[in-house]
C-alpha cells in the first residue's frame, strides 16, 4: 500500500450523526487520513470540530468553497497531503451541487445518501462524473455487510428459485414524538424540504430498503405505488408509509418505511422468497442471516472469516464467527473498498461499492413514490437510468 | 362442576387437521366429552375415526342430517349422554348450513372459521341465532392466547397512547408449490371456491389476522384497500396478499396474507404502535409478549400465573411460567370458556369467546377486500354489523 | 381404540401444582379417563377437588388405602369404569408406597419423579414390579418433547462423533427468596426432608437434568462429585448445586441445579458436544433444536408433522411447524404412549415412556450426589442397577 | 486534542490475527497512529506487513530490541513521529520481556492478554511499572462494551440485592479438532507451552471469563477449583475445564473454559444472580443486557447513545440504538480510554481500562486453577496482589 489517501469532509460539525461514523469508517482500515473539513458554516464549529480531529487550523474551512480552492491550490503546488477525496455529509439538499464541484476539480466523492433532491440533479451529476471520470461512492451502508452479500449469492442460486416476494422495512420511532419542534437539530432538517428535499422518511431510510431490495434480488425495481403520511400537522415531509412494487425479474413486494413506530430502534429488516426458500436478514442481528427451505430445513449462515460463504462475503468479514461486527464495520467496508477502486483505477461498482447507478436509481425510485402517494397511491412506474452499461452499477 | 357436555362433531375424519385440534382442545380441561360424530361422508372412514375415538359405532353417523335428528330425538327421550354442542370442523361452505340446522335444533354451536363463504348467509345465521338463543362461538384460536389479551389490555393504557399503526402479517410457506395437484386434500379443497368460498388464503388465515387486529387494537376495521392474488394458473383465489386498512378507533395499519411465503411455518406476528410505545408479539414464541417504549425502556412480558400480568392474560395461563404453552393450550381456553358461557348462561363473548359478532365483521371484512381487489386496489369501506350492542361481541 | 383406561389420582388437591398437569396431560388424547381420587387427606378438599372434576362423590377418597380397596372391588365385581391405572402425585414420600400398594393390588401406575426418597425402597419396588408385571411410568416430562428425540437421533449419527462433552442446566428463581416461610404450600414440602426425602432441588429439578443427559447421550452416567448448598439456615435441602459427571459411553460433564436464580423460569438447558458438532436444547423454546457443526454450518431442526425429523420426533408432534407445542403436550406424550404400551402388552419402556430402569438410576444419581457432597465433593461412582436387559430401561 | 500518538507494534505480521484488531482498535477514534513495528522475527514477513500497513520501511523492525533502541534515539532526537506507545500482541511469553523492556525505556503499553506466562514475572513487571511510572493496559477487550459496564452498574444496586451466584463460561470450538498438527499457526503456539505459558484455553479465554465476572459483580475472586484437561493425547495444555470459585464479596460461581466445544464461536456469557434479579449478557449479542426480577418483570437494556444506560455504558457507546456496535468498537473503547489516560495523566483504571492490578489478579488466578486441578481438583485460594490502592485497579 503507498501512503493514506488524503480526506476531506463537508459537513460533520458538532451535532451531526453521521459524520462521525463517516469519520471511523475511513480510519478504520488505514486506507485514508481526514487532511481538511468544512464542517460548519458555523466557524466556530467548524475549527472546535477540527481541532477535536486533530486538525491543523488553516485547513478547517468555513466554505466549502473555499476548501476546494485551497485544497486544489495545494495540490498543484505538489504538497503530498493535499485532499484527494472528498466525504458528503451535509443535510441532503447540498449532496449534489458539493459533489458536482469537487468532481469538476478532480476529487473523488464519497457521498452520504439520498444522492440528492431531485433526480433532474442526479442526472447533471451522473454526466459530470462521466465527463470529469472522478469516481463516486454513495454510502448505502447496508450493503456492506457480509451477510446482505451471502444473502444476494443465496437468492442467485438455481434451488432458491426465481424471487417471488420481498417484504422490506424499515422502522424506526424517533420521530413519534414532534423532536423538530424541540430543539433536535437532526429532526429539523430532515423535516425541512429545503434541505431534506421532497422525500422525509422515505429519503432517510426507505432509501436503504429499496438499495437493499435491488441488490440482494439483483433487479431493479421497475414499478411502485405508494402511500406516505405525516402523523404532525407542521410535518410536510413523510414520516410513515407503504409501497407495493414490482421487480424487473418477477416478483412483487412490500416497503414499509416509518419513523413514528415508537420504541423501534433501527429495524431494517429483509425477506425474499423464492419459489423454494425464504431469506431473513436482520439488520439488528446482522451477524445472521435464515434460510429456510420448502422441504423443512432451516440454516442459519453465520458472519466470520472461517465459515462457509461466498467469496464476497467472506471479503467483508475482518473477524472469526462470534466476534460480533456491526453498522461501524459495514460503513467502513465501503470505504476500504472505494479505496481499492481508485487505487486499482476501477469502478466503485466494480469492487463492490454503490455508486452513481445506484444514485439515479434511488432518485427514481423516491420521485415515483411521491408522485405516486399524490396521485391517490395509482401505479407508477420507477424511470430507469439511461442506457449504459455502466447504470447498472451494481447489478449484473 | 357438573357432568360434561355432551359433544358432537362434523367433519374432522382422516386426512384432516384441525379436527383432532379441535378434539384435543374439548378434551383438555374435562369440561366436554365428545360423544358422536360426522366425520365424514364417507362411511368408512367415518367408522375408522369413530373407532379410534372409542365411540360407539352406532353414533358415528355418515350423514350430519342423521346425526342431527337422532341426537334430537335421544335428548328428547331423555338419554343423558345425547349431543348438547357441535363442533363444525368441514370446509368453509358446510360451515353456515350445519351452524343453521343445529341452531333451530337447540344445540350450541362452535364453528371453525371463517364463519362461512358469505356474510349473507353469516347475517342469516346471525338472525337464526338471535331468535333461537343457541350459542355460537368461532374458533379464532389465537384470542386464546394469554399474551394477546395482555397486549390488548396494555395498547388500552394512557400511557401507550392512541393506537397509530398496526402492522399485522400471517405468512405461510405450504402454498408454496402447487399442492393441490399433488393430491394433499388440505390443499384441494383450500383452493377450490366451491368449498372454501370465494377468500383463499384470506379466508383461511388473513381472516385470523384481521381478529387479532380488531381484538388487540379493540376496534373495528373500518376500511380497507387490498390487492391480493395467486401464483399458479389454475388456483384461483388468492394465495398472497396485501391489505391497507384503517380502524374506526384512528389508525392505520397494513396486513399481509401470503401462503407462498417458501419456509415460513406459521408466521403470524403483529404489531401496534400507539404514540408512546409499541407491542410486538409472534404467535411462533406466543408466551413472550415485548413492549418496547418511547423513552428507550424494552420490557419482555412472559407468560405464566406467577407474572405480573393482567386478570384475562392470567386467567388462561394454565402453567407457572416457563413451561410452555401453545396452540393446543389457546384453543382449548376458547373452548373451557364456552363450557363456562353455557353454564353460566351468558353470552360466549361474556366469557372472552369470539362469536357471531366477529363472524359478521370477518365475512364483512373478507368480502370488502375481495370487492377492493377485483376494483383495482381502491379503497371500500367495511360494512358495520346491523346495530344491537350484541354485534359488538368482543370489542368494547 | 377401546374404551378409554379407566384412571385413579394419589393426591393433586386444590393448592397442587402437578396433579392438574397429570389430569390435563392424561385427557388430552382421550385415552385415559379419570375416575376417581384420594386427592388429599382432608375430606373436604378432596370432595371439592372431586366435584371440581366431575367425579362421583363416593369415588373421591379420602384415604388412598380406601381408594385401592374400593376400587379392587369394584373391579371384582366386573364393574368397567373400575380404576385401572393410578397417577401418584404426591409429595416424594409417598410415591414408593403407593406404587407398592398399586402394583401389588395389580394397578399400572404413572408415577410422578423422583421416583422415591431412597435407592433401598424404589430397588424394592423394582421388585414387586417384576413380581406383579404391573406396568410403571416416570413421568420425566421433557423426554416427551420431539426435539429431544431428535437430538438423541443426531447425537447417535457417526457424523456427530461420540460425545466428548455435556452441559445441562435446570435454574429456577422461585426458592430465591425464603418462601416455605410464607405459607407457599408446594415451597414448604419441598425443604421438608420428611416428604421430599434427602434430595431438594436436585431431586426436583436436577432429576430431569439427569435424565435428559442420560437419555439424549444414550449412555449411563456412571460417576460423579457434587456441590451442594441451600441458601437459607433454616433450609435443610440443597436449593443450589453443581455436579461433575463421567458417562460410561465417554465424555464428561457438568450438571447444574437451582432453585435460588432469581428471575429464571423454568430454564431447563442441555447442550451436548460430539468431536464435529454440538446439539442446543432449551425447554423454554422446546420447539427448536440447534445442531452447530465444526464445518460452519448451523441448523436449526424445528418441531413439527411436516419436518424432516427422525421418526420418534414425529410421532411426538401433533401439529405442523410453527403451531408451538409445549409443556403439556410432552407429558400427554408420555400418557399417550403409556396407554399404548398397556394396549400392546408391551414395556412402558418399548413405548418410549421412562420406567423403573430410569426410577433406579435417577435414585442411585441423587444418592451418589448426596453423598459425594457430604464427602466433600470427592468422586463417587453411580451405583448401576442389577443386571438384566430391562433394567436398561430407554438406554439401548 | 492535540497529534496523534505514536503507536509502535510488537507481533501482529501475517498471520496473526490479534494484532490487525489491535490497529484497527487503535485507528477507529483516530487517537493514535501507527508508526513502526517489529511484526515478525521472519524479516520478509515484518517488511511485508509494513509495506501493507503503509508504513516507512525503516521502521519495519526484525527485531524488537532493535526497535526500542532505535526508536528511543529518534524521540531523543526531537523527531515527533517517534514512538510513544507500545501495543503488545505476540505469543504470551514475549509478553513480559517487551512490556519491561518497554517501560524501562519509558513507553507506554499495551498488552494482550494474558499478562504473562507466571505470576512472578507479572510481579516483577508491576515493580518495574511503579518505578517508571509508564502506563500499562491490558486488552481484556469485553470491558470495553457498554452493556458489561451497564451490568456491573445494576448489579451494584441495592434492590439488586448481594451477588449470590454467578455462572460464566467462554466456550468455542476451534479446538475440536487436532488444528496444531495441521499448520495452523494460531493452533500450534496456543498449545505450545514454551510459548503460551501453562494456561491453554484458560489463559487465552478463562482468563477473560475471570476478567469479566470480577469486572461485573465487582468483587475479588479468592479461591477456587479447578478441574482441567486436553481432549488430544499431544496436546499437553487444557483445552477444556471447569471452575468453581467464591468472590471476596460472597457469592459462589462456576466457570466454564472450552476450546471444544464443537460448533460453538466465541461463546462468551456471564450470568450473575443477586438475591432479587439475575442479569445475562451473551457477548455473541452484546448490544443486549437482560434483566429478570423477581418479581417477574424482564427488562432488556440495550445498547445506544439514546437509551437510558449507566453514564459509564452511555460514554462506551457511539451510535443510536439499533445499530450495532460489536467486538472492535469494544477493543477501540479501550485503546480510546487509555489514550485518554494518558492526555489526562491518570492511570489507565481512572479511566476504565483494565491495568496492572488486572494482570496481576488474573495471572494469581490462572496459577490457583493449575495448582489446584494439579492437585485433583482441591480448593485453593487465589493469591491476593499486595497491598496498595492502585493493586485495586477497576474494583472499587
Amino acid at each position: 500500500m503507498s501512503k493514506r489517501l488524503q480526506l476531506g469532509m463537508a459537513g460533520g460539525g458538532e451535532g451531526a450523526f453521521i459524520g462521525a461514523v463517516h469519520r471511523m469508517a475511513a480510519a478504520l482500515d488505514g486506507r485514508f487520513e481526514l487532511c481538511c473539513g468544512a464542517f460548519s458554516r458555523d466557524a466556530d464549529n467548524c475549527q472546535a470540530t477540527g481541532t477535536l480531529l486533530g486538525l491543523d487550523a488553516k485547513r478547517c474551512y468555513s466554505s466549502f468553497e473555499a476548501m476546494i480552492e485551497s485544497e486544489l491550490l495545494r495540490g498543484a503546488e505538489g504538497d503530498d497531503d493535499a485532499m484527494q477525496c472528498l466525504s458528503i455529509v451535509t443535510p441532503n439538499h447540498l449532496h449534489v451541487p458539493m459533489a458536482l464541484a469537487a468532481a469538476h476539480a478532480g476529487f473523488a466523492v464519497m457521498s452520504d445518501k439520498p444522492a440528492g433532491i431531485s433526480l433532474a440533479e442526479v442526472e447533471q451529476l451522473a454526466e459530470a462524473l462521466a465527463e470529469s471520470g472522478s469516481a463516486y461512492g454513495l454510502t448505502h451502508t447496508y450493503l456492506g455487510y457480509p451477510m446482505v452479500w451471502q444473502a444476494r449469492h443465496i437468492a442467485a442460486q438455481a434451488s432458491f428459485g426465481p424471487v417471488r416476494k420481498v417484504m422490506v422495512e424499515y422502522s424506526q420511532g424517533w420521530l413519534a414524538s414532534q423532536l423538530e419542534a424541540d430543539g433536535n437539530r437532526q429532526a429539523e432538517w430532515r423535516v425541512d424540504p429545503a434541505l431534506a428535499g421532497p422525500a422525509g422518511g422515505l429519503g432517510d431510510i426507505g432509501s436503504h430498503a429499496h438499495s437493499l431490495t435491488e441488490f440482494v434480488t439483483n433487479s431493479r425495481m421497475n414499478a411502485l405505488c405508494a402511500s406516505l403520511r405525516s402523523h404532525y400537522s407542521g410535518r410536510t415531509l413523510d414520516d410513515d408509509g407503504e409501497i407495493r412494487f414490482t421487480l424487473e425479474n418477477g416478483g412483487t413486494g412490500t416497503l414499509i418505511s416509518s419513523q413514528i413506530c415508537a420504541g423501534e430502534e433501527n429495524n431494517l429488516t429483509i425477506r425474499v422468497y423464492g419459489t423454494n426458500a425464504g431469506l431473513e436478514w436482520r439488520q439488528m442481528e446482522p451477524n445472521s442471516l435464515i434460510e429456510r427451505r420448502s422441504n423443512g430445513e432451516v440454516l442459519v449462515h453465520r458472519a466470520g472469516i472461517d465459515k462457509p460463504l461466498c467469496e464476497q462475503a467472506l471479503a467483508r468479514c475482518r473477524l472469526p464467527s462470534g466476534h460480533p461486527e456491526g453498522y461501524i464495520e459495514a460503513f467502513a467496508n465501503l470505504y476500504r473498498d472505494f479505496a481499492a477502486a481508485l487505487a486499482d483505477k476501477v469502478s466503485p461498482a466494480a469492487r463492490g461499492v454503490p455508486g452513481i447507478a445506484e444514485a439515479l436509481r434511488g432518485m427514481a425510485f423516491l420521485e415515483a413514490a411521491i408522485e405516486s402517494d399524490g396521485a391517490g397511491g395509482s401505479w407508477r412506474d420507477i424511470k430507469p437510468p439511461s442506457a449504459g452499461a455502466d447504470r447498472r452499477g451494481l447489478l449484473a
